[in-house]
């Protein structure tokens, strides 16, 4: 099965992007010898549909596997659901050289791989990532981790999966708001990183949004992993380059915090964020305003969830602060000089182009 | 200073063993840059005798710090406190680029390097070991972590601190069992690898325990540190020869998880686990009669706790099965051929040598 490589020196792995690729998941995992028991972790929604075809298949390949559901949505990244999932995989005797397996979006492949991470010091990871959002971000880089009622990814390690299954069938089941989230990352990687890309994207979006074409999706997804794992691979550990991959995330972050992560989905506020990210751009002269124009033009075709109007710009403030990417040097903003091209400053007071961006 | 090195490639770390070295604490870690701010974390009772030392020597250094203290005992590494240091060090606002200090015995460096672990993605970590018990073992090799209600150290991470500081003048509060507690890991550094530290120990016990000759304490301290890195030097994440560490830890586990782990110290149980460990050895053959009596002979000059009599071997084999080091081949049981060789083997059912060993 052809794949696309991470390559992280013995923490290696490949991302295979194959359609019907769930009934593989078990040949896939005995082939590189992972363990012969798996913990499958899903949520209700997502194990409904695909649990099944996946526990099928690894018992075929004589992998023992039992499935652990964590409640849909965002606040299952928390420490009581974690201690949760420890306490079922102990008790199922769950050993050092067995596997759990992430069957879902973000939230599963954070909370299970953090699981994975910290369970007898790291047992095998494999994500099988069923959010367009998870398979172009998640499921490249390792971050894993939980939140913590003060901020969001407060808590967790970098760990390496040994291998990412995507298997861009499973997107025809997900909501259309779903679909449009994970456009926000997408298009995160074209501004960032590949002009060309977002030429295809500003041809392809309808196309993708629709999923009217199974070999569009693929390229997309294929172009954001690479692109990820060019710069993962560069900076594991986020001490440099992989900052970029935050554009949009400064102002996206705070968003979900104020409004208590029930307003928005994450890629939904990261679309705010770079549109907020890129007006900054703008402002400050760094990016010319047809290209400022161009890029709001592509993200305004996503129909999100405008931002609350009792929203101030001392909430975001807040919640900026508590963000964890703010070092003892200050807050690195991530901006761009051009599409395709990024810049990255140490913001000082952040309220005045808060404020009047939320005029 | 002079140290000990821990060689772990970019994970390397120096080990300094200096009498009256608390107050050296600031200065250490400016040279290293390891930020700004510091969290300290210590119990009850460390905090009461060294924990202004401590900060004072940071303030003066430069670096602000704040304490955070966790009750005494096993019982603090729990998930709730782990949540408790996650929240304060949040509310405090300590950065990516600022450190955790550990001041205290074990337990406090098992909780506070899987904080400094998680926290963030990890954060700079610091160890000042308190315990004779935590100076020769837990200082060194980077396993962190917590308990679950079902079983020891069944949730952490390999975490390497930035450097190590041992004062060795601190053992002068330690309470009489603590370092009897402590002497258990210091033999078996001499079973498992040098049979001249045997010699040694024989020669200098009731020295050490009295704590009569700060060279003879350094000397042993420095060989235990030694002997230890060798073994993680070539072994990092335990899946060959450190097992060998884990020589009477098999039954010393089981012992602790058998009496709610109220009635030995670690330390204690090990002693235990290395007398048993120590018989089957000479059961099956392996160590001649002689070398099995110098055994006992010295680990029976530590008077600790007995086995309780209700104790059957039953609980014990209950417990060992959910040890983690407990692979899908079978438990790896850690025996000696000689004082100074160990031996490896795979075990059957313990059963009948648990039980014939308690009557």
């Amino acid at each position: 099965m052809k794949s696309i490589s991470v390559k992280l020196g013995t923490q290696s792995y490949p991302i295979f992007i194959h359609t019907t690729g769930l009934s593989n998941i078990g040949s896939l995992v005995s082939e590189r010898k992972l363990g012969n028991r798996a913990a499958v972790i899903s949520d209700e929604t997502v194990s409904k549909l695909y649990s099944d075809r996946v526990i099928k298949s690894l018992e075929k390949a004589g992998i023992n596997s039992f499935l652990h559901i964590v409640p849909n949505g965002e606040n299952s990244k928390s420490l009581n659901i974690l201690s949760e999932i420890y306490t079922d995989i102990i008790k199922r005797g769950l050993k050092r050289d067995d596997m759990i397996i992430a069957l879902g979006g973000g939230v599963v492949g954070d909370i299970a791989g953090f699981a994975a991470a910290t369970y007898l010091r790291g047992v095998n990871f494999v994500q099988i990532p069923t959010t367009l959002l998870a398979q172009v971000d998640s499921s490249v880089g390792g971050k894993v981790g939980i939140n913590h009622p003060l901020g969001k990814n407060l808590v967790g390690s970098f760990y390496q999966p040994k291998f990412v299954l995507i298997d861009p069938e499973v997107l025809y089941t997900l909501p259309r708001r779903e679909i449009l989230a994970g456009m926000g990352e997408v298009i995160k990687y074209a501004l960032i990183r590949e002009k060309k890309f977002f030429k295809f994207l500003e041809k392809n979006l309808n196309t993708i949004l629709q999923l009217a074409n199974n070999k569009v999706i693929c390229k997309t997804i294929k172009t954001c992993c690479k692109i990820k794992a060019q710069v993962v691979e560069k900076d594991e550990k986020e001490s440099g380059l992989r900052r970029i991959l935050n554009f949009g995330h400064t102002l996206g972050h705070a968003l979900e915090a104020a409004t208590n992560f029930n307003t928005f989905k994450h890629g939904e506020a990261v679309i705010h964020g770079m549109k907020w990210a890129s007006w900054v751009s703008w402002e400050k002269g760094y990016l010319s305003e047809e290209k400022f124009n161009a890029i709001n033009a592509l993200l305004n075709r996503l129909d999100i969830p405008p931002i609350p109007k009792g929203l101030n710009s001392a909430d975001l403030i807040t919640k900026i602060k508590v963000d964890k990417k703010q070092s003892r040097k200050g807050l690195n903003l991530v901006l761009l000089n051009d599409i395709g091209k990024f810049r990255i400053e140490t913001a000082g007071n952040l309220s005045p182009i808060i404020e009047k961006w939320l005029l």
